[in-house]
Order: C-alpha cells, then structure tokens, then sequence
C-alpha cells in the first residue's frame, strides 16, 4: 500500500486534464463566483417547527415540506447549497419519505441553479449501493450525496460512476469523539484522516473528478491540513454555529487557490433560528448574517 | 491514545461483572444453542422476484413484502436472524419503506423469537443518530442494526445506549477492496480492523454489552485476528455464497469459547436460489444445506 500525500507535488485533482468537473461541482463554482458559501442545513425536526406552520396541516409530510420552503425561500439567496440531513425525515418512515421528496422537488423547480446535497452518510458494498445511489440521485434527484470511507474506493464505485453527481467524503468530522479512529496515527506518521483525504484525492476515488471532502469546522488546524493535501476539491464544512466552530479560523483554513472550494454549513442556527412567527424572516437574516461574516473574513485574509 | 489489544489479557467483554446482555443477543443465544447460525439476508431486488410472485400484487409494497413472507416460513426453522438490507427498499423510496415494515412485523409476529438485523450501515454524529435510531427501533422495530465506525463511540451513543438493541460495528468488510483502509497498519503495528475491533470489546463501545461486528466470510485470517480480541461477542460474518466466502474457514475462525458467536449470513444464495414457482422451496432447501454444513463443521472442529 503507498500513502500518496500528493499535497508537496503540487498537484490539484480536480485539474487533472482529461477530466470533467462534474455538474454538482460547475453548480458550486457558479454560486461559489457569487459569493455564496452558506449551505442551509435542512436538518428538520419535527418537534422543533413553530407553532405558527404546525397549524397549517395535518399531515407530517406536509408540514415538514412547508416549513422547509418557507426557509428556501428566506435563504436562497445567501445558499451554495442546501443539505438535507436524511435521518431526520427518516424517523417519520414513510412519511418523511415523502417530506424530503417534496422538499427537493421544490428546490428543483423554484431554485434549479442551487445544488442539493443529501446528507445520507451511506456506503454498503458493491451493488448494494446501488439502491442508496437509486434513493439519492433518482427517488431523491439531489445533486450530491455524503459517504463514509470505511470500505474503500472500491465498495463506493457505484456511487463514484455518476459523473454528474458530487460524493462527498467524510474525512474529519465535526464531533469531540472525532478522534477516535480519525486521529490515528498510522506507520507512516500520517494521522488516518489525512491518509482518506490524500487517497480522495490522488487514489481511486476522483477519477470522474466528482469527489469532495467533508470536514468539521471545530478542527481549522486539520481543515488546513486537508486543503494543503487535496488543492482546490470542494470541502464541506460542517459545524458552525450549534456546535462551537471557528468561522475565521475556518475559512481562512477552508479557501482554496482561488478563494472559494468551502461549503460551509449551519443548520439549527439558521432554521431554527426564532419559533415565532417570523421565524422564516429570521433564518434569512442569519443566512445572511453568515454570508456576510464569510465574506468579510475572505476579503481580510 | 492507548491502543488497547485486550485478547492477550484474556478478558471476554460480554461476560465483565454487572454487564447485562442485551435481548438481542439473548435471542442469538437461543437460536445458537438449537444449532441455528444461519442468518437469512432479506436484500430483496424488486427486479429478481419471480414472475409467480409479482403477479400476485398490483403494488410494490404488497409484492416485496409478499415475496419475503414466503421466504420468512420457508427458511425460519434453519435461521438464527433475519437481516434486511435498507438499501433493497431504500430504492423505492416510501414504497420501499412499507414493504419494510411489513416484513419485519410479520417476522415479529409469526417468529417473534428470531431477531432481525437491520443492514442499514449508519452512523452519524450525536443527536442525529437519535433519527436513524428512531427510524430503526421504532418505525422498523428491528432488534439490531449495523454501523459504520469511522465517528467513534462518542457520536455512535444514541445507538449504544439502547440496551436492549444489538449495535453491530462494521470492522473488516467482505468486499474485495475492503483493506484500503482496514488494513492500514498503525503506528503500532496492528491494522486499523483489529484496532476497531478492540476499541469496541474494550474501549467505550460495549458499555451495555450490546455490541457486536462485521466481518467478512471473505478474510477468515483477519476473522480469527477478530475472534482472538473480542472474546465471545456476536460476529455477523457476510459474504457466505455470491461473494466467494470459505465457509469452512469461517466457521474454525469464527466460533467462539462456547462454538458459538456467528452469525453467518447468505443473501441471494438463499433467497434467489430458484426463479421459478419453487423459489421458497429452494430458499428452505438452500438455508438447510448451509446449515446442515455449519453444523458439520463445527461438530468435526
């Protein structure tokens, strides 16, 4: 086995010649040449909905699909992205199902130019994937989906081969128990996140230069890290708000060469940011709220 | 970090003093001590139901759900678990979800012994897992459900702490590129899968000795590594059939002190073995040879 860091050489993988950028990434660019940099954390809770839209319907699909498109539509602006987190429609079973459904098909229709990544944390092996790629990309008809990395480039294939389709890495993520099997340090003297990102990024995985990265924002030092190993691949940056990330120390680690190449989340701190009644007024001014800070943090550094 | 091997110490986390066992793995013993080691992998593709079934059902609900049920009485006396994979239903969105349901209630009620496994690889972090754990628990009401390491213990609470449920960990896969990162040596010596396994015999893992592992049918050699530092825990052993697993290997390297602890699984071996009006008779004759030579290993070992 080589550990290839690929960092020191220079190389960017999502340069490579010969390889297209996938459709997820070419919508990312063109947000990312805006501006925009928040993705909105659709991570939906029930029991956390105002009042004011729990009112509005009997059934939960309905209510759950509402809620969301008063928040797409407070947001979009400031979005490069809106992610939602498929355990939290799962515990509805059937019915958030059906919420998640409704919800993407209105980002689609309304907002077609803001990719949508579902944050599903999936990988089986081989063909089995191919019902969790069938769920994501055609029940679901999001733009990108997350994956864990345990069982290699290999077992991921069927999610690889969608050209179009963003694959999301989970490298180091945003827990305190990150550590665990993370921080590892392996014969080499390379920590295990590390290892997955350089393998990301100069193994089998980014062929269709489809690939990026997730990284937790209450790790800018490992986040630093990961950019100097993968150049200019999309990281997600998960952990802002809620969970005590680091904005500054986040983008000033998370900036690719060209300033952009940051997917930064915030979910509760946004969506859940009043329960009354203007609590789609007040996601927008959150989103914009970070959308600003981010900037200012990019034209300073 | 303290690596922790444990096996050397001769330590069997499943028996430390004030431990419970969880009744998932109370209903293994049960099944185990009538010879029952055979775990029936219900990964139904829609497109592989026989004919004579899909005539039965205007509905894709009714006929998944209708082609398990016939599975489930043919197969029931040789299994020691039943074990659904997410990703089979997963594709046909809530369609899929209700197929699900009804499969497990059926196996609750005619079979309420026999537990079910549901393969839903997750793993997510904290309070996110309690939606995946909802939907696993109480949607489904499967008595165990698999996982991906990769957050450590800390995010994987949420599931650890429901006592009575079975927490199967993902630790050496039966894919053909599982070693990409499984087999990573470490700055000590041991490859990443046996130090998953000994964090979660050892480390915070097994607090409610509910845990479990996954290891392939596909590498006996690193099963028997498993066996030697997890003491008498459940291994759900994959890869048995389609995947080219030895099932005389696997059976030496992965019984336990009492010849027991395995779980070992066929999918399309079982279900898929005929396509025509005889396919449950075949899946009965199939899951009785694979147990009747299990059986005969275990008795020459």
């Amino acid at each position: 086995m080589t550990i290839n860091e690929g960092g020191p050489q220079g190389r960017s993988p999502d340069r490579r010649e010969g390889v297209l950028k996938s459709n997820f990434v070419e919508m990312l660019e063109a947000r990312w040449a805006k501006g925009n940099f928040v993705c909105v954390g659709l991570d939906t809770e029930l029991g956390k909905i105002p009042d004011t839209v729990i009112k509005r319907g009997k059934f939960v699909p309905d209510i759950i699909a509402s809620f969301n498109i008063d928040i797409i539509e407070a947001t979009n602006e400031y979005a490069c992205a809106f992610k939602p987190n498929t355990a939290f429609y799962e515990a509805h079973g059937a019915d958030g199902f059906r919420a998640l459904r409704q919800t993407v098909r209105y980002i689609k229709r309304a907002y077609p130019d803001i990719p949508v990544i579902l944050d599903a944390k999936r990988g089986d092996i081989g063909n089995t994937n191919n019902g969790y790629a069938q769920m994501a990309f055609e029940q679901m008809d999001a733009d990108a989906i997350t994956v864990h990395p345990y069982l290699g480039a290999e077992a991921l294939k069927p999610f690889l081969d969608k050209r179009d389709k963003g694959i999301l890495v989970l490298t180091k993520t945003s827990n305190p128990g990150a550590g665990e099997f993370q921080d590892v340090e392996l014969g080499n003297g390379m920590r295990m996140y590390a290892y997955v990102a350089s393998q990301v990024a100069y193994g089998d995985w980014n062929r269709n230069g489809n690939c990026g990265l997730v990284v937790g924002a209450t790790y800018p030092a490992e986040l630093e890290k990961v950019r100097s190993i993968v150049g200019d691949m999309p990281i997600l940056i998960p952990g802002i708000g809620a969970q005590g990330g680091d904005l500054e120390a986040s983008v000033r680690a998370g900036q690719d060469s060209r300033g952009w190449g940051m997917i930064i989340n915030s979910s509760r701190g946004i969506i859940f940011a009043s329960s009354g009644e203007d609590f789609a007024q007040a996601a927008g001014e959150e989103a914009r709220r970070l959308h600003d800070s981010i900037n200012q943090i990019r034209q300073a550094a």
